[in-house]
């Protein structure tokens, strides 16, 4: 068993770091808060006797020796950024319930066959830069280094300039650690294990992610001489597009979600008709072929009302992750831990896209979810119980264990 | 006649204070930009013989003596700030084509039995500080100079800082200057006379302005673990209002537009739901029961999203500005004056509010329109021909010996 008042006091000491008024934490990947989490993180991690390194894109990789260390270590982690406007949970019980699961292990003195890295995924929110796991994407290739430490916030700041800004553009280059299998825990940021009363989510699948970059090019006019249909309105034209976008994914099931979450328009001003509109848009579901079917309809729609409207809008792909589908004899060894300690459980997919997401693609990755008070998550009142979350690190600690071996 | 080369070169001249790459001009009140072309316009008046103030809210006046000094000066004029992406026309030809009836009137030697008066209103277009008209509607006495003096830009900057950034906070009390009419040349900013083919619009009214401060509260959570129908989406409740304001105001009739021209959400995030969102509403009507009914009609709309979308809207009416009805002798002197001078005219509303619809309620006034192409105002690409803006220039010449006296 992990001691649940060490985790609780992790986490809440860490709070801080970014810690709002509302009791969230607003700790933007890279920023100086950021910065504040990762230093508090790699000496503890080097307190837990872990060796320490971190990767050209800031990842930080802690690696507890096994007795054969030609084995491939377990990897265990998740991500300390958070939202702008994130929680206490959201990645920081993945972490620092790695790191709770090492402490364990050295107290009680077991050692394990294989060795096992704890890990912190650099900008996994992929609310600064995008797309969202990004440190752990261009670890199983899907980007190379060099584009990621090219992409830019919305300030023009690169992903490389950042990290020299705060000092984590490290020296190992990206996928020197190498893993064996990958094991995240996290709390479910969807309403389900609350609302039935399970303790543990054993993760079988994922959903897909589309993101697009769009532009809305209207045209700017006098809001009290331009007649009503004389208007090339980009607002009334971003109304219609999130408007279809939320008919589209309610048609296509439960199954199904789409949401704007960031429009711009350009010189705003109370007696113009908006001119120009720069948007972002995320579609998720975990059947591909609801994927592409939303894909589909959306670009239908706004290619309807732009049409319509005489407005130009320009969508572009820039993000696909395809659904996921963790490793089945890896969802045995989860949902075998939380049976052995007792916590009620079952299956779930994940709303979410998470880094072990992107390692299922090159190994044998899984996740535990424990849940969060009303399924709210990339808020400040995200919460979860002290228990919810011991519960959720001793089913890491057991599966870890399971895999590593004793 | 007036110098339609000199009225032209003066258009130009200035134009590059605040010059964009489009061609038009971006001069926001009381900005660096906005010093510039003060400066310019206080020095032009001096050269012209004017004797210059500056009022408490920065307008500028320039005072040509008449015969009898007992009598109170015909004001003319308009307002030298701009749109963030603004023309080279709105309020600048009024203002200017003041000046060059100064100038004409000296070269030609011509002496007035009443004063005249050139007034540069501060902050006419309202897109920095609300409301618009700003200067003139302190002048009349519908706010107080302290009120106005504390009024907010975005960034918290107040009319009075700006002021005195610029250097423009003068020694007169608003009022000071006292004028016994007012009349204003300003390009239409609508398409009519354009498409009618007629040179000078004599306009009768003007609409009513209502501007509502808004703000939605929903929910923020993540954009891939909320379920449709489990969401407060603030932009989607935005986007229903957008489309409610469009459907109210075309239902009004051609008489009636309606227009959101600023929303901005907070904390924005591309996998975050909008919780919070920011937002302006402007409604026009040259009819007060149209007014009132367009209040009514989106009030109860908004509730009705609101409640359905279980958000918090709340919106809030900043400023009320009523229908105008210029004074029915100036109207009469400025059809005279075009029918005089031989150009052809029809009788308009102007869509936009203007300095003189708040100088109309204390004393008489009129305005002046001319074409602009395609009805384009409030955009970089406003444009206006040389013979039109000396056509409308004479005519306010004419209307101000007309009134004056000779
Ligand atoms: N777990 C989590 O919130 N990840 C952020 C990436 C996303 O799913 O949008
Ligand atoms: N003339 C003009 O564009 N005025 C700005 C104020 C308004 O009508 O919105």
């Amino acid at each position: 068993q992990i001691d649940s008042a060490r985790l609780w006091g992790s986490i809440h000491e860490t709070a801080q770091f970014g810690g709002t008024a509302k009791g969230g934490v607003r700790r933007l990947t890279l920023s100086s808060e950021d910065k504040q989490v990762r230093d508090w993180f790699g000496k503890a991690c080097e307190d837990a006797g872990l060796e320490v390194h971190v990767d050209a894109l800031g990842s930080q990789f802690g690696l507890r020796k096994g007795r054969d260390m030609s084995k491939l270590p377990v990897g265990i982690g998740s991500h300390l950024d958070t939202q702008p406007t994130g929680g206490k949970y959201d990645g920081i019980l993945g972490t620092l319930g790695a790191l709770e699961v090492i402490r364990t292990l050295n107290d009680a003195g077991i050692e394990t066959e294989a060795p096992i890295c704890v890990v912190n995924w650099t900008n996994e929110e992929g609310s600064r830069f995008a797309p969202a796991m990004m440190a752990s994407a261009a670890y199983v290739g899907d980007f190379t280094t060099d584009d990621i430490l090219s992409r830019k916030d919305i300030d023009g700041t690169t992903v490389g300039q950042a990290l020299d800004g705060i000092g984590y553009r490290g020296d190992k280059p990206v996928g020197f650690q190498k893993l064996g299998c990958f094991v995240e825990l996290h709390i479910e940021q969807g309403p389900i294990l609350e609302a039935e009363g399970k303790t543990i989510g054993v993760v079988d699948s994922g959903q897909g992610v589309l993101w697009y970059d769009g532009k809305i090019s209207g045209f700017e006019s006098h809001a009290g001489s331009t007649p009503m249909p004389l208007r090339r309105d980009a607002l009334a034209t971003l109304s219609e597009i999130v408007l279809a976008m939320e008919t589209i994914a309610k048609k296509h099931g439960p199954n199904a979600v789409g949401t704007i979450g960031e429009a711009v328009i350009a010189n705003p001003s109370r007696n113009v008709i908006p001119g120009e509109i720069a948007f972002t848009m995320d579609c998720r579901s975990a059947d591909g072929a609801i994927m592409d079917a939303l894909d589909r309809d959306l670009r239908a729609a706004i290619a309807e009302i732009a049409a319509r409207r005489k407005v130009e809008v320009k969508i572009d792909l820039v993000w696909r992750k395809p659904p996921t589908h963790f490793d089945p004899k890896l969802i045995a060894a989860v949902e075998n831990a939380a049976k052995t300690l007792g916590y009620s459980s079952r299956r779930i997919t994940s709303g979410a896209g998470h880094d072990a997401c992107n390692l299922n693609t090159v190994m044998p990755a899984a996740m535990v979810f424990v849940p969060c008070k009303d399924g709210i998550s990339h808020n400040e009142l995200e919460d979860a119980t002290q228990p919810d979350c011991a519960a959720g690190t001793n089913v890491l600690m057991h599966t870890v264990l399971a895999i590593a071996g004793v």
